[in-house]
């Protein structure tokens, strides 16, 4: 951390400073010139606040340097974690695909898509029982109704199920929900979070719209700070001026984190475009790019889904880009 | 609503479509080009899901004419809503400001921020007692006991309290509470909104950090749906590539919000700018606007507050935007 | 500026770069810690490319903490700059309206909207001659024949003009014209900015749709560093995610630009919200929030202009908002 | 195009409207309701100026529903474009790398990286002769003597090469130039835009920091219009609020533009992401989404890059990535 202070400090408002950041074991270097002098802090600043610094009289800027997250840093955890559930290995150069409808509508639909979907290659099975709508008129999901459809469609086909939480109320309806998927709405809603760092289960953890890179790893550091270091990140289209698509696949973010955290990245190109023809080619763009996995949205009729069906791909279409990725998986970026 | 169909739609499915929107109540107009048909839709819109739509095999694109609101709809209520709260009116004409600390901090340092907000002319004592903060190693606020300490201050000074909550599984702690708030990052947490929508307490709902104004007003319509019509709505900045301050205040969304909404709007320049200086002229250009409040972090020791020190005023400071602010009101813009 | 080395870096390296800093006249002080080294660079760093530093290999990342321009700096220039065109002053605390059509249509129509908005209190003339339009196939204006007919405008009420320039080789067409504007998309055309310098016009210079302040400070100083130092910054809005307005108008840059800049700041509400109805509100804001003069559009008869109409007020309009302004500027904030 | 009137409309404004829109080859088709008028446009709307029709008294909206543009429209022209130069096919199913440094530095540099990169496989050189710098004090290029390096080392080498206009009064400094490129800065910069559509010059058009990817589809229509066909359209980031990444690379544009446009799609990693060790990942993930090219900066000595030299790939570093794109080619997505 740097510390640039205003022209002609007050020698004892320096002192002090100089005082209380050495008493938070850090060492203060000192570069001072004619018109400005600058202040290094070497040691663990996560815990320093940076907004407080800043307040005081004496200092013009504050810049941070050392990432302000520990637990998700790689700098502190060089190995890529892996997540395991149900038998399915995800990270660390393991890859997998959760599909499946955005609503479960019907024991029918959700059994008849997770089959579908299973047969196609997918590994996890993705579905909607709580959804947050824009809108207080729309479909607002079959709720607990849903969590026991999926758990049904789990038991026929062994696939390990991927669900929405809404709010910490809820949570002893995910008992035996296999990834706890928090939404982009809600990624910095630090008491869910809070409430989910101390569960036992893996957290799927989106994006907010308008998160940066550092904001959603800081979110996964609530996570984990309460002890459950089993996160998965997940970009799912952040908010932009485009109106071609939904939102803007933020696909670099995949060499971003790569770099600064050891977590898997999940991508999804189903709410990032919102057009089912979109997502063959992105989700191919992901896989090439080095995603540890996707979550697609896949419907077995999808002009009547309940919700986003215009995003959502066919069974054959998704049969298609199943293939197309395993062709293309070998050839994939590596780090 | 309008709905552009494919060229050479399948009869059948046109003919079912029809059918189906005359079933949901719609006039339905087909305007038939050599290379176009636009279904035009006359009628209450509200409840159709335009995604749904969408995904038709023989829709090609559908625009939304009608808001889909309408219990914040000012063309279904003309007059402005005024909002009264412990003898306080907002809305409607009536201007009030909130101020106090971003965190409480201890019954000595609300108590005396209160005095003086008070004294100044501050209508209500704003103050935080459970914290979103980015960072889980940052002070989280003094969550129930910040709540009582708050109580306490309204006790001694009268002032109607404002404070955000974080959770809707907090909701009893916010019995005596005067306004709740829902934060930014809260304003599509559809639980909590629905749950404050069956509450008899006024709300003062932050627009998100990259949430649109129509997407604000939709979040107003989930507590309103629930039969709580007391909504305020606030303005805290929203997040663009500019730097120079914490977000960008949108100032324009009050002449905008004036025309679709009646419900009174509240500018907080404060969290907008994040910096101490740029907040009275943003207030007074606030005021000039036409706001219906003021919310303004004022503390009395800002560079040693326990966060956000940076971007709150000294008291004197908030006595003399007080000042200016009386006399600036009787020339501002009147709707 | 700062800059943090890698880890454990070579010392050569580390000796070839402070000798080659040195060389470039800073001071270099060193702050070496157990896991980081961090150089602070004390002197003027203007003239250094940031991104050459952040390429070599020993370099993890360097943070600008001077601003990297001088002309446009206030720091090196504290007094406002008062910038005189035809006997109008602009910046100081002396504040003027510049207002006019869009594009020039005919002399009539020229004479008259100038003549009407002369006489509500209007100081300066602004009509677009050549016309950046999205589209090929929208109306480009009346180009050279439409300074011709600006000047004649001029001749009859005495009226400085405003008028943009969309390439430099029509500079000389602007031999009369007053002040010539260099429109937002035209920003950092370099080349352009460059002959400007060269000139002894005072320069309306617009913000870029999405460029930050920092950004159009440096776009000012390539016109200053040509020794034209007549300069003045105009805010039209950014692009943001809001679709309610055209562009967001972004305020805070007024408080913003007063403390790093001494040039004045005029803010355009026409373009910035694209909305007749959301000018006046917006233009008393900016008037609030401390202005040194506005630029705004008024068509004699709005619906039938060439360009622009949904964003023209009215003469009379106009006429109401200059009486509003002038009764509000006594009460404006000041700097 | 879908025009809503205002409730109760004046009879006599609605004919003129409807008798002036027929003038214009339109049909109209209206739709009458209880509370809302909907007109329905049929025909080609290409050259209805939708402001002026928002600017009617009568007019609530207008929603365009046919795209504003038709040279580069894939409705009107449904075969790819295939563009020659030098021997060399791009688009259609043909692709193509263009490299080299940032900046052309000297003779000696620029022979080297056109060596090394036409040996790894580059089908195209890349050197800046003029360069857009934001600061006046940075490097601007060797401009005029630039251009005469880059046509010696395509001499030597026989790679066709691509350099980028920054003012129209340079055109005739490219008259030996194989591909001229309209920098981001530039994309809207009308006047060289028509300039260009009278050359016979391939260009490479970039899209702006904020544009849309309908606003480029206009300016590749402004080249177009002049007659100018040979167009290639270049996504090198956007701006958005995350500051991880220089700027935001929207790849899902390749499948959008794919669908709108028969136009070929080129990928600029480099500027996208401003970081080396990003470039090669994106430029993966680019053609995988099924670009038709990528312009990717390389320098024999990125440390010491007259410009951007932390965004550069070393010739080792490009001729990897250069390899690992051949063996995925065979797998990318396919339109």
């Amino acid at each position: 951390m740097v510390v640039l202070l205003k022209k002609n400090p007050d020698p004892n408002q320096v002192d002090n400073l100089v005082a209380w950041l050495r008493g938070q074991n850090l060492q203060v270097h000192m570069s001072e010139g004619t018109t400005q002098t600058i202040m290094g802090l070497i040691g663990d600043t996560t815990s320093i606040d940076i907004d407080l610094l800043k307040a005081l009289d004496i200092v013009e800027d504050v810049k941070r340097i050392q990432e302000p997250y520990k637990n998700a840093n790689r700098k502190f955890h060089p190995a890529d974690t892996v997540i395991e559930v149900g038998g399915v290995k995800i990270g660390g150069g393991n890859f997998a695909i959760a599909a499946g409808p955005c609503s479960v509508e019907s024991e029918e639909q959700i059994c008849l898509v997770a089959g579908l979907v299973k047969a196609s290659g997918a590994k996890l099975l993705r579905g909607g029982a709580f959804k947050p709508r824009t809108s207080p008129y729309a479909f607002q999901g079959m709720r607990e109704e849903g969590i026991r459809l999926l758990l049904e469609a789990k038991e026929k086909t062994g696939l390990p199920i991927v669900t929405e939480i809404m709010d910490l109320s809820h949570l002893p309806l995910f008992e035996n929900v296999d990834v706890i998927q928090v939404g982009a709405r809600n990624m910095q809603n630090f008491e869910l979070l809070k409430a989910l760092g101390h569960t036992d289960k893996p957290i799927l953890l989106k994006r907010g719209l308008s998160s940066t890179i550092q904001e959603l790893l800081m979110s996964a550091e609530y996570i984990m700070a309460g002890g459950n270091e089993r996160v998965m990140l997940c970009e799912r289209g952040i908010r932009t001026f485009e109106t071609a698509t939904r939102n803007t696949l933020d696909l670099s973010c995949i060499p971003v984190l790569k770099s600064l955290t050891h977590l898997p990245v999940i991508i999804d190109p189903s709410h990032a475009t919102g057009v089912a023809k979109l997502v063959p080619p992105m989700a191919m763009a992901a896989v090439a790019a080095g995603a540890d996995g996707l979550i697609i949205e896949v419907h077995n009729d999808p002009p009547h889904a309940a919700c986003d069906g215009q995003q959502s791909l066919t069974p054959q279409a998704f049969d298609e880009l199943v293939q197309g990725i395993e062709k293309l998986r070998p050839y994939a970026y590596r780090y």
